[in-house]
């Protein structure tokens, strides 16, 4: 794969043939590694192979690795193609998404989308496939983009200088007047589809920009404006963010609520109440099932069929079936036609999107429409989801849409993250009126480049998101937080023993979970399972809502379920779960022996258990938007309650006995049920997530819990600690590798002993790097070079002797210079020599000097000047260095590739793809070393 | 001072004649940077020039510089030092620990420790001057050092290898016997005490370490055990860690309290119970000053004064200022004569180390043991400071002993680092009762280098501290925390003018405190003040005690105070501050008209504010233990208290108007003077050391009050915003650059256009590089050239007339190398040649044949092979990478230096000193992008 991604070989027909003689000629290890990568892959699919394969690809081509097999015949057109920016890499995208969003049909979305089947065949060679609703604003910013270019000339990396130690160089002179033309359009940081971003050169960029307008600031008074502005302009963005996610998630939450209930009954007084609403001017303030208030009227009673026996409990039953249903199928149909992009929780995308990569209309306005409406529908439909990890999506979608208003981050993808993180922080915080765990959740699991000042830009963005939920009040009471606890029983040191019990419960329920699901997401995608994802989602809900109905505690909304299951019985609670025999003695506050309800509660809830856990495998992975923190809250919760509930009995026997006598107190409240459901439910979310801090944040705001904080905590860590014995990530580091996302891991440690030359390529055997030298190669070869190889860039060495490196020129660059230089500049010809150097080396010098006297009469056509195209200060390694120091500089400056030197002499090159490769390879050799990481 | 550092010249005689040449070769930028950085310093001094010099300092070695004018003796001196390790580096430690700790005269401290007038005549030409109370633990500990490194063999860069794609090398052969050997004691990761650390290098050596447990543990049965020891290592340390945290945190608190009380007066029943717990006994449970128990006798009691009269006051009044300046006495002199180290908060000191700079003794157990008795005594002596800040410092001082226990973290001062982030969380942890917010302030204020296990183990260390400290429970409560509030009345959307005023005056407060107390830390350091500590001590304690006495606000324990001003007023409330004119119409529930006390207690409030404003900007600083937290809370509380009081008064005469009614209900409570207290305490704090997202948790952790988490947030990033325009850091920020501490910003944007070229040297006409050449020097010459240069490493190159880069070498290694060659190997005369590298080139090996027939018969000696202490991964940059993805690298990668190439020729270094040179003169001629970072 190495030489087919780096070769100057011409692109062989087939990427299935060329896999194999890849694997073929590649030495044992390297099979392994290929056999690992195409492991879960059929050989129809191509699947994360592509994927990664497009982080190679050079604008607008194709590379023929990443090509369905029907659309083989786009070999022949791809010089065509690669002229037709937008227009190439459609195959890609469609390749990249089915495998992206894990079946999702339509490639970028939108409106006019097919089904599977047409899809399938459109190839590259058809004019224009590229059916975008996004089509007009994407070009539209390439517009922006290129003006932004045009005013503030090259920005490529840094300034240049004559370098100070050398006494060999010689400098030209003056700048070529081309250099100044030729800087319009490039160097600029525009990014395709699917490719990884160079957060360096990004952060470059925005220096420079910066630097400009501090420039201009100094000359006029406008500039002075524009300077206050644009140093102001993040702060006014991630406001701007919050205020918008803020109000997406108050209008999620209201809809949320006005269709739960319309599936129960409508409001007669106003359609658009929802049951809360409706009963407050009844002045009824119990949502019990059981006791309707006057307003409110169920569809059994509209029909005239009020009475309560078996017929209209059947009637309610199929009717609950019913509206499940159609929830359902209109949420996946507005999915399927309008924004594939929209399903799921969207997290692993947003960890991949932040990690530096891109995808396109991921974060759109389409997106985030269909997924606020489909996650409304989806929820309503009854469905194991919860509307929390979709709103995380929902915030990014804001952040992005919201970013183009300001140029500083609208046109540097490395900053735009630095907003998205903020916005992926005011997502948690409005999920669950957590401002302090939105925080805490974008630096733990979301973002990837964190540096301080995004932390205190995700901070603002965070609280004034939840200010403005606050204003909305979606939940009509005072509090943020959706699962407000009232107790204020304190905890003893000894029950830490149960609590580290839960969080063990939590771990394996998370393991256990991830292992269920990736197992069935893998069908899915490879089965006959994802083609019919439609029938998919109504056979999911269908038997969703036949099991879910009978039980009270399945039947009613998981949020509810867990507001329930945390709440502590009060003497004057009614309900099943708090039967118990109060009486003088124990005095209405401390613990008293079960009646029948609690029995029957706790079979029941033992079986919600058992379904809940069931039918969350299946629903998360379905093409509905959904997330899972509610339902495995709901889980967990239940675990905790069930167990709470059983110490609670167990004390209560035993009082006198140890260790009870040591901390129950008779007439005080001796162990707290729902003090357990709310660790059990910390654990079941940890277990999944694999989340410590920003979950002990996240549950503190949720409950109010203040003095809960060391019980949670103890809980996360343990269910972290069983649940990485047994996965090795959470549910969204499983997903990414699932789908084959280019997520490099920051969390793991590397322990391995490769060097560097071990993942460079090319390796022994392999056809050389294409190169460029800095004063010896004319138009004509450039041209060549390009034409055989689709690499997305090129190291520039001293000469073909003499392998010093000297710097980088991407292949955009290249490209965009010479046609450039072809079309405008007098006297280019094939034959004119291509200088990448300002400094001529004195012997070069010399020659060109011989050269210059016979060319000014032989008419020998003018040199072209690309220096300033030219990276000169690329990242570089020497082949001894230790991979984990790769590892180390890939994560933590954000590289695209580095270039591997000996002695100063280039060897290779080792891009993000090659190191992903590395550590699946390892991985798949030396699983053990899991285990003592 | 570059010439100085990396020249080869002989050490000039005197520092400040150096400098003067220095600065007059230099360019005119030179000149200034220069000039900057002496700025502060008297010319007797060196100040911050030694302790960077110090950066560059070799092992043992003494750098002129950094040596007192008072010391030049040591000129002569100098080779026999080298041979000393830990004898040299004494004045270098003299000369620091006066600047570090403002005029703590016992550079390493320990009981011997003599006054400043003795210590400044100590040159490092006495015999063993080292006179440190942790001699014998050093010792104990390179012993140690030195066993690891023979059992695990070289533990240089990582694995050498062949390199794979030359075809123009020739191995030559299996590897020198010499090798095994050599490799014993070297590149083994000692540093000296002002050593900057290589992150790299260390993590890479701790990689190797695990790598080879992991390999012994497939061989042997006890190799498995060990691995799995090891491996759960790391909780294990951060676990004893937190225990050990918790139990200082538990005497402290519980010794602070009895002393303080000590000053009122003494239990009758037993001496060592403080008030509280002597007036359990007698069912008394206020603690008003006015209201004594009954087994509780004041002084004036015991001595049978006990009627109120004015004689009693003054009795009181006298015996107040004693008994403070007794506790400041025995404060100072602790700190004086045993531990220099344990004055101050220890967070700026904390934050330097961190970062990656090693401070011997700093975290050691005198420290430890000296800050724990003496902040008991100076929060006792009532001075206006807090317990929290050196709370940290004192888990970091448990954190480091700890670590010593386990190699993997006490022998790798990398992997110490991860333990010591820990445990600053578990300081903060403890110190407020805070978990998350210990993890937190961890990872924004005191952690430089955090991968997210370190967020795990703070986590866990966080979370083990708090439930130790639970268990000792010194507050005598069920709560962690130390100011819960029990109000539980929300916050009007309205009220967030007030809020964000009050983070305007924190920011304003914080900013104002830090330029008045640099000022005076600034004289005190370098002007006549600093040459009588305890005379300070004594003065600003007599003064404090004078003024403090007559008003109630601030002769109370601050911690009384902050409780005090947070609360709410009942009804039923008799203090002072809650004289409120209570009806039947107000209900005792809603606001109501103040009474007179409430004017006067606002007057006296206003006056403390002034007091403790002043006060404690004289007061940090001073030569004891002593923290900001408490202090700034209690300034902050104030003014939040007055400005609610003020409001609440307004709102209640005004109920019907703008902007009030929209908010206040007759019979409701209106505004929360509490709450307001409680978020101007929070934008003082927040002003002063310019946390927000830790200082958000704190607060919360603090208080519970959980539904004010926006308020808390909006004043934090109000009282940032305002404090960022005014000074550029927080205080912590600003005492290290006092300091001069080597600490490279991780906040900062770097704005500028300077390019790697600008930043190394040696610049233009300085001398050049020292360089080792791969293959053509001899012992003797490599001899040569180590003593006539003291810098820290040699870059190899290929040879003298071809500066390809092939690797870096450490003075350390190349010396131990040498003479243990000298010494054990056969044949090693000065004629030997060294090779330095395991493939010559072919040209070379042709040659070596050649000399190689020669020499068998001419006796020519063996060649001496010392590839292996050649660093062949060295970092390097390009001389046109712009400083600011230098800069990221030196950050991110914890580089120590890297090495500037040009077409792969070396071209120069770039040190951390470098650097930050490089960032304080940019400072000093363009403060201009301060305002617009």
């Amino acid at each position: 794969l190495h030489s087919m991604s780096l070769s100057s070989g011409p692109p062989p027909p087939n990427s299935q043939s060329s896999n194999a003689v890849a694997t073929e000629d590649s030495s044992s290890r390297e099979t392994d590694a290929l056999v690992h990568f195409l492991r879960g892959a059929p050989p129809t699919s191509g699947a994360s192979q592509g994927q990664l394969d497009s982080l190679h690809q050079p604008s607008g081509a194709i590379h023929p690795a990443s090509l369905p097999v029907t659309s083989l015949v786009s070999g022949a057109n791809r010089n065509q193609h690669q002229s037709k920016p937008g227009g190439g890499n459609y195959s890609a995208f469609s390749e990249a998404s089915s495998t992206a969003v894990a079946g999702a049909p339509a490639a970028s979305g939108g409106p006019l989308g097919a089904s599977d089947e047409e899809m399938i065949d459109l190839t590259p060679g058809q004019d224009n496939p590229f059916r975008d609703p996004f089509g007009a604003q994407s070009a539209a910013l390439s517009q922006h983009r290129r003006e932004a270019a045009t005013a503030m000339g090259n920005l490529g990396g840094g300034r240049r200088r004559s370098s100070s130690g050398g006494d060999d160089f010689v400098d030209l002179g003056g700048a070529n007047p081309i250099d100044a033309n030729e800087a319009a359009g490039l160097a600029e940081g525009h990014y395709n589809d699917f490719e990884t971003i160079d957060w360096l050169k990004d952060i470059g960029r925005h220096r420079k920009r910066h630097r400009e307008i501090l420039r201009r600031m100094k000359l006029s008074c406008r500039g002075k404006l524009v300077s206050l502005f644009d140093s102001f302009s993040g702060w006014l963005c991630v406001g701007l963010i919050a205020v918008a996610a803020g109000l997406v998630a108050g209008v999620v939450d209201i809809g949320t609520t006005w269709m739960s209930d319309l599936r129960d009954g409508i409001c007669a007084e106003a359609f658009w109440f929802n049951k809360e609403q409706c009963c407050w001017s009844s002045n009824d303030t119990t949502f019990d099932d059981e006791q309707a208030c006057r307003q409110w009227y169920t569809w059994a009673e509209l029909v005239g069929d009020s009475n309560k026996d078996f017929g209209a409990y059947i009637f309610k039953y199929l009717l609950y079936i019913l509206w499940s249903l159609l929830f359902a199928l209109l949420a996946a149909l507005l999915v399927k036609v309008f924004a594939p992009y929209a399903c799921g929780s969207g997290i692993p995308e947003m960890k991949t999107i932040l990690s530096g990569f891109v995808i396109r209309g991921y974060l759109g306005k389409w997106t985030l429409l269909i997924k606020s409406v489909g996650i409304m529908l989806a929820v309503s439909a009854g469905l194991n989801l919860g509307k929390e990890g979709p709103m995380v999506h929902m915030a990014a979608c804001c952040g992005n849409i919201i970013a183009y208003l300001f140029p500083k981050y609208g046109r540097n993808e490395a900053k735009k993250r630095e907003v998205l993180s903020a916005a992926a922080a005011a997502g948690v915080s409005i999920a669950f009126g957590a401002p302090l765990g939105g925080v805490l959740f974008s630096l733990e699991e979301a973002s990837y480049y964190f540096p301080l000042k995004t932390l205190w830009r995700s901070f603002f963005c965070s609280m004034v998101a939840a200010s403005v939920l606050k204003l909305v009040n979606p939940f009509g009471n005072d509090h943020l937080v959706l699962f407000y606890v009232e107790y204020r029983s304190t905890w003893s040191v000894i029950e830490i023993g149960p609590f580290i019990l839960l969080g063990v419960i939590g771990g394996l329920f998370g393991a256990g979970f991830i292992r269920a699901n990736v197992w069935i997401c893998r069908i899915r995608k490879f089965g006959r399972l994802g083609r019919f994802p439609i029938a998919e989602v109504m056979l999911v809900t269908l038997v969703t809502a036949l099991l879910a109905f009978p039980n009270t505690y399945t039947r009613m909304n998981t949020s509810r379920l867990i507001k329930l299951l945390f709440s502590k019985c009060g003497p004057e609670d009614e309900a099943e779960l708090c039967d118990y025999k109060w009486n003088s003695t124990n005095d209405y506050s401390g613990s008293a022996p079960a009646g029948p309800g609690i029995y029957s509660a706790m079979w029941k809830l033992m079986l919600a258990y058992l379904f809940k856990m069931v039918a969350t495998v299946f629903t998360f992975g379905i093409k509905v938007p959904s997330g899972l923190f509610i339902p495995s809250l709901a889980v967990g919760a239940i675990a905790g309650r069930v167990l709470g509930n059983v110490l609670e009995q167990v004390a209560v026997s035993r009082m006198d006995s140890f260790p009870f006598r040591l901390f129950c107190r008779a007439g005080q409240p001796c162990i707290n049920s729902g003090l357990y459901a709310m660790i059990g439910a910390a654990a079941a979310l940890g277990g999944v997530t694999r989340m410590t801090l920003s979950l002990v944040a996240i549950m503190l705001e949720l409950t109010g819990g203040l003095q809960y904080i060391v019980p949670l905590m103890i809980a996360a860590m343990t269910s972290k600690w069983v649940g990485d014995r047994l996965t090795k990530g959470g549910i969204y580091e499983e997903h990414i590798r699932l789908n084959g996302y280019p997520y490099l891991d920051n969390k793991e440690e590397f322990a391995h002993t490769t060097i560097a030359a071990d993942v460079m390529h090319p390796r022994r055997g392999e056809a050389q790097l294409q190169l460029l030298y800095q004063d010896s190669m004319n138009v004509e070869d450039l041209e060549t070079l390009m034409a055989a190889s689709d690499v997305n860039g090129y190291p520039v060495v001293v000469s073909r002797d003499s392998h010093y490196l000297l710097g980088f020129v991407t292949r955009r660059d290249l490209m965009l210079a010479l046609e450039f230089a072809r079309k405008n500049e007098d006297g280019i010809v094939g034959d004119s020599l291509v200088y990448f150097t300002e400094h001529l080396v004195a012997g070069a010098v010399a020659a060109r000097h011989t050269d210059a006297g016979a060319s000014s009469t032989d008419g020998q056509p003018p040199a072209l000047k690309l220096r300033r195209i030219v990276d000169l200060s690329p990242i570089t390694v020497t082949d001894q260095t230790p991979m984990e120091v790769v590892l180390e500089m890939f994560r933590k400056l954000g590289l695209r590739q580095t270039l591997v030197t000996h002695n100063g002499r280039l060897l290779g090159l080792i891009t993000k793809k090659d190191v992903l490769r590395h550590i699946e390879y390892l991985h798949s050799i030396d699983p053990h070393n899991l285990i003592f990481s």
